[in-house]
């Protein structure tokens, strides 16, 4: 007999608050017979519904196991795993054997990647995630089924975007110093830019325009503000 | 009962040869009692078998049904299409209904693009391709199921891209003039660009090399031959 078929969708939400870029995991609630005892976590995630387009299933998602609406917020395919043995590990067989009607199935799973910043949100788990978690992406346990490999990606995605696109708009304050984008671009890239050659780029940028305004409250030398054009806004 | 699912791939094939930029498509073989007699094109595609990773199948999917073998060739997974009526038209249900054991399940499709030199393949129509041809771009006709969306996407995805990455590497030639990287450029981009800034810009890119070579055969004004960098392939 042909094996059985299913497609879900999971969602990698980058987080970014005072210089630290985190990822949205919930805390799998594990059944009572599983093997292991210690935490277990992923990146939130469920089967698409029978009617359902992908986008709106990620949506949906989003806001079932973290009560996060992403109303007019970044979520954006990215990509689509479908490895034959994605959800074939121990601890995820027991898993599915619990919450799944069809614990057998082959999977594939399409991939988004949201940003925001994370004072706007606050997500609380429900369904079947027993907690959330904003993750520092240095810090990103073993998770379960292919999580990691969907993670790596995402990052590499956010690594490729920020060279040519404001992705900032999403995770900076309306209005930002350059030593904020430039430390937003360090983050994400995970390399230490030298200060003059990143202004120097970023002068030519575009997108983004230097205010007559300076920082409020900082009293040695306040920087100047800068906001980006929203005519360039993704 | 539960909605049958499975997945497919489609892969949509960039060739370019003299100036041109086309797609490769398939003549689908339709049944008998078929509603309509007039030709029907669609985008290289099948159902991902059960044991089949999604690369795999993209690339097994060209050979089964246009002979053409990618072998190191770019080919590149870009967007997965779900929208639940994707494959419900009424021609789409004949040929189905024909040729797929559950014309009735959910198929989502995994796409693929890829980019070649037009000369260096020779497709071969087979399985339930009757005919293969190269289209020009612009004269895409009405494809089967949502293949018009996955195409539409797979060139604007090319058009972004060719903005920031050398994608001529599998195109051109391997020694070009830049009147051949610009008319690909504006091929790509449907609009016309300006000589001289698009020559600023070229000078700017650190993947493209000036020879000391010039053309050959040409009497007039024979222009200087170029290469990409090869360590900027992708």
């Amino acid at each position: 007999m042909a094996v059985q078929k299913d497609f879900s969708v999971d969602c990698v939400v980058f987080g970014y608050h005072e210089d630290e870029l985190k990822v949205l995991l919930i805390e799998q609630r594990m059944p009572e017979t599983s093997a292991g005892k210690e935490k277990r976590y992923a990146l939130p995630g469920d089967l698409v519904q029978d009617n359902e387009d992908l986008d709106d299933s990620a949506s949906r998602v989003l806001k079932e196991l973290t009560s996060v609406e992403l109303e007019n917020a970044y979520l954006k395919q990215f990509y689509t795993f479908g490895n034959p043995k994605r959800v074939k590990g121990l601890r995820d067989q027991q898993w599915l054997r619990s919450f799944r009607q069809d614990p057998d199935a082959r999977v594939i799973t399409v991939a988004y990647y949201s940003l925001v910043k994370m004072e706007d949100y606050n997500p609380v788990a429900a369904s079947f995630a027993s907690e959330t978690v904003w993750m520092n992406v240095d810090e990103v346990p073993a998770l379960a089924f292919d999580h990691n490999t969907i993670f790596d990606k995402a990052l590499a995605t956010l690594r490729e975007k920020i060279k040519y696109y404001p992705i900032g708009f999403h995770l900076l304050p309306k209005k930002f110093t350059l030593s904020q984008l430039q430390h937003l671009n360090e983050v994400i890239s995970g390399e230490e830019l030298d200060k003059r050659n990143f202004r120097r780029k970023v002068q030519k940028l575009p997108y983004i325009i230097p205010l007559e305004e300076k920082q409020k409250g900082v009293f040695h030398k306040p920087a100047r503000l800068h906001v980006y054009d929203e005519r360039f806004k993704e």
